[in-house]
């Protein structure tokens, strides 16, 4: 059993921390939906030392510790809601850029750090740092690896996993994980950057970490099309790839139901240059001289002749491309003011997604004929943002009973496919419950027997990705 | 403590499998440098509910399994030298490729197929495996995964473990972990799949893997350069990518002492195209009209005139650019035949590795200046080979008691500049000192509890990768 972080405790950490380590709770206790409340004493150490006495004070009075990045995780994993009162721990203060290696396309930066800062960063040496995400102006890189981070660009370059080459970290009993190598080959031993990337800070606190840098594309093209289907969408991907092999970074599905939505909520963002029931957003980069915006012309051109491609808008210069992007950027503010009755972030395998669009909209349907669906995302992942609103008219509120029945029909369907009811939020506490209904039983098996031996006392992160019985309920 | 595979036990194995997975266990006791002689009753299962009955039986009697692929590994992972009697599981009959979805990018291989197979299996669907090494003809993608085997494309595609969606596996107590989907995002629970690549079968059976497939170069171009300097070859490669992008799939280091070895022992293998004291084996592919053999000229030219490139080759032919992986390819065979004082697998990082090759031929010479030295092997990526031969003459007995002493100096220096002591071929038991050695304590700490969490009769590659303090002796 842990002990809440009480005034004796906070006395203690007082002791090993100077004063401005020490935060106002109330901006750390929302999540950004507004659904649920937090509690608990906000530290904000400035070094790996600061950290891990933080984390051994912890462990020593059985106090749990909840690691804070740029707080905009939509799961709860930075938001401890019941339970003894924990310490939040937030890397605020650790926001140093430690170095750039531009010529090994290597920087490391500190977990404090937010994203379009090491983005300024690798730009300002004349590199790419391709994560990339609606919050990357307050995210923060420890939070961006704790929960995998996935984003636009994961197409090309991969989810934040796949951009780290190495971590620091402190562990459950304070001890220092010094793993910040900038090597691209290590084969010494079980990969812990692995292991704790994407777990949510229940098994360490990531302080640090070493990120891959990318040549920055010299040429690049952006294109808005209008496209039948979720399947002619599909069948486009592997043909614009056959001409552009790796240089599509992103292709991402809008629908009409979001564009309508957006005209009402948003009318200053741009309209979609192209009319349609869906909608492709696709760019793509290349070296200097490669011509790769002739290639995707010609690839759409191919599209067209198909019948994958209705229609589709070359952007003509930047700014008309960063008006493409901003459909596609302000769709989640653009629901978040419609109000939704359910939101899911869920990955199918590439083939079954067009099948899954038509059966979960029959399914949705099955419970109120009247509920909108906003379904976009990243398609080129298999990534789906599947969003239900309530009918024209009618209030969230009134949809409270249906939203479990909406969420269960889903997420079956999504298992039934093969796919993952969490492809890039994570589970932190609002998802353990799936975690533990569609979760491989070996899997949770082994996740629980890994928690127990890294972090026997249950301090890191209570509650979150693995639910005790009580936070089960929560 | 753990148990001989005596008669009694494999007549119990007998009982459980039939009788075309037993197998005459002379072929699987030896590796390939033949220095060392392994023991066990080698059974092979025909499916995973096989790989999980013995991994049963081993578990209640508490024998030790030792999985076991193509046998081509070099750190004695697939070898137990001493100890109790293990049970030897080779994959070799888990060989069917159980899917492809080329229009996705997925393949899905049992841990038995042959490296090669998978190669040819996606081209036979227009796609590209990326995967290549010199072993491909016998290495199994059961002990790829296992020792997260690099290879030439490292640079562009990544390590095995890169190239893996997902993976099914016997666990230590039977349990099949089925982890085999297909998704490019799944952030539910932490990443066994990448705890499992690289644990070298102490953890789990890996008995199949969900593999990347990516879009077959339409155009590629192979040119063998001359160059001044290794800090040359490491200057000419962000020049390349300058202009290349991540089109540049390989970028291999050679030298003239290995063209010299080449000559003397693999006559029939191709001279070099050009002469100097060091040499840069480049590769590029992109899609159709990408014009990236042009690229690739031009970028040498810029080299050229920078001083980094003395003298270039570019292929004209795909029998040109064969002839020039040759020389690469061959070049292991020629350091077999020479025979080696001691081998090293290392890498660093890319800004240290210039200053690594002078130091450490220094550093050799102080033992013995006669001393040969073949440095070569995946600069792109920071992995060097650093083989060191005796001197003109002398025979390789003679030099025995430097061996140790040409280890330590060599591994110490790249521990000092932040290198990996195994850069790809891993731990196994042949490396366990090191590991032990040069490892991060908190690191070491961490992968013993996990061992003990997920195996906690130690019944998995008893002695490999962690060793007791008896294997140490080994």
């Amino acid at each position: 059993m842990l002990n809440a972080a009480d005034d004796a405790f906070e006395a203690c950490l007082r002791g090993i921390l100077p004063p401005a380590a020490f935060r106002d709770p109330a901006p750390y206790l929302t999540e950004p939906r507004g659904r649920w409340q937090g509690r608990g004493v906000v530290v904000a150490p400035g070094s790996v030392d600061e950290v891990a006495a933080v984390v051994r004070a912890c462990a020593q009075a059985r106090v749990g510790v909840v690691p804070y990045g740029g707080g905009t995780g939509l799961v709860g994993g930075q938001l401890m809601t019941e339970g003894p009162v924990p310490v939040i721990l937030s890397l605020e203060r650790m926001a140093r850029i430690r170095a750039v290696y531009p010529g090994e396309d290597v920087l490391v930066a500190e977990s404090g750090v937010v994203l379009a800062t090491v983005q300024a960063a690798a730009r300002a040496h004349g590199r790419l740092f391709p994560l990339s995400l609606a919050s990357e102006g307050s995210a923060r890189i420890g939070g961006l690896l704790a929960t995998n981070a996935g984003g636009v660009n994961v197409l090309r370059y991969g989810n934040a996993r796949d951009l780290t080459l190495g971590v620091e970290a402190v562990l459950a009993d304070g001890s220092v994980l010094h793993g910040l190598k900038t090597l691209r080959k290590d084969n010494t031993g079980y990969d812990l950057r692995h292991l704790l990337i994407g777990s949510e800070g229940t098994l360490g606190v990531i302080t640090a970490a070493a990120l891959k840098l990318f040549p920055r594309p010299r040429e690049t093209a952006t294109a808005f099309c209008a496209t039948p289907s979720p399947q002619a969408a599909c069948d486009l991907l592997p043909r614009l790839r056959d001409r552009l092999g790796e240089t599509i970074s992103a292709f991402e599905l809008l629908s009409a139901q979001g564009m309508a939505f957006l005209a009402e909520h948003l009318p200053e963002v741009p309209r979609p240059p192209v009319q349609g029931a869906w909608f492709v957003l696709v760019e793509v980069g290349a070296g200097r001289e490669s011509g790769v915006a002739a290639a995707l012309e010609a690839g759409l051109a191919e599209g067209f002749e198909a019948g994958l491609v209705t229609d589709a808008a070359l952007a003509q210069s930047q700014a008309q491309a960063q008006a493409f992007w901003r459909i596609r950027e302000d769709t989640p503010e653009a629901n978040r003011r419609v109000g939704a009755v359910a939101s899911h972030d869920v990955s199918l395998p590439l083939a079954a997604l067009p099948r899954f669009i038509e059966t979960a909209a029959a399914a949705v349907a099955a419970l109120d004929p009247g509920l909108r669906i906003n379904c976009f995302g990243h398609i080129g992942d298999g990534n789906l943002h599947y969003n239900i609103f309530p009918p024209q008219g009618v209030a969230r509120d009134a949809c409270d009973a249906l939203r479990p029945q909406v969420v269960r029909a889903v997420h079956d369907l999504v298992d039934q496919y093969g796919g993952s009811v969490s492809a890039e939020h994570g589970i932190g506490r609002f998802k353990t419950g799936d975690l533990a209904r569609y979760g491989d039983p070996a899997k949770l098996k082994a996740m629980a027997a890994i928690k127990a031996a890294l972090d026997p006392l249950g301090i890191l992160n209570p509650g979150a990705m693995i639910a005790d019985a009580k936070d089960d309920a929560a």
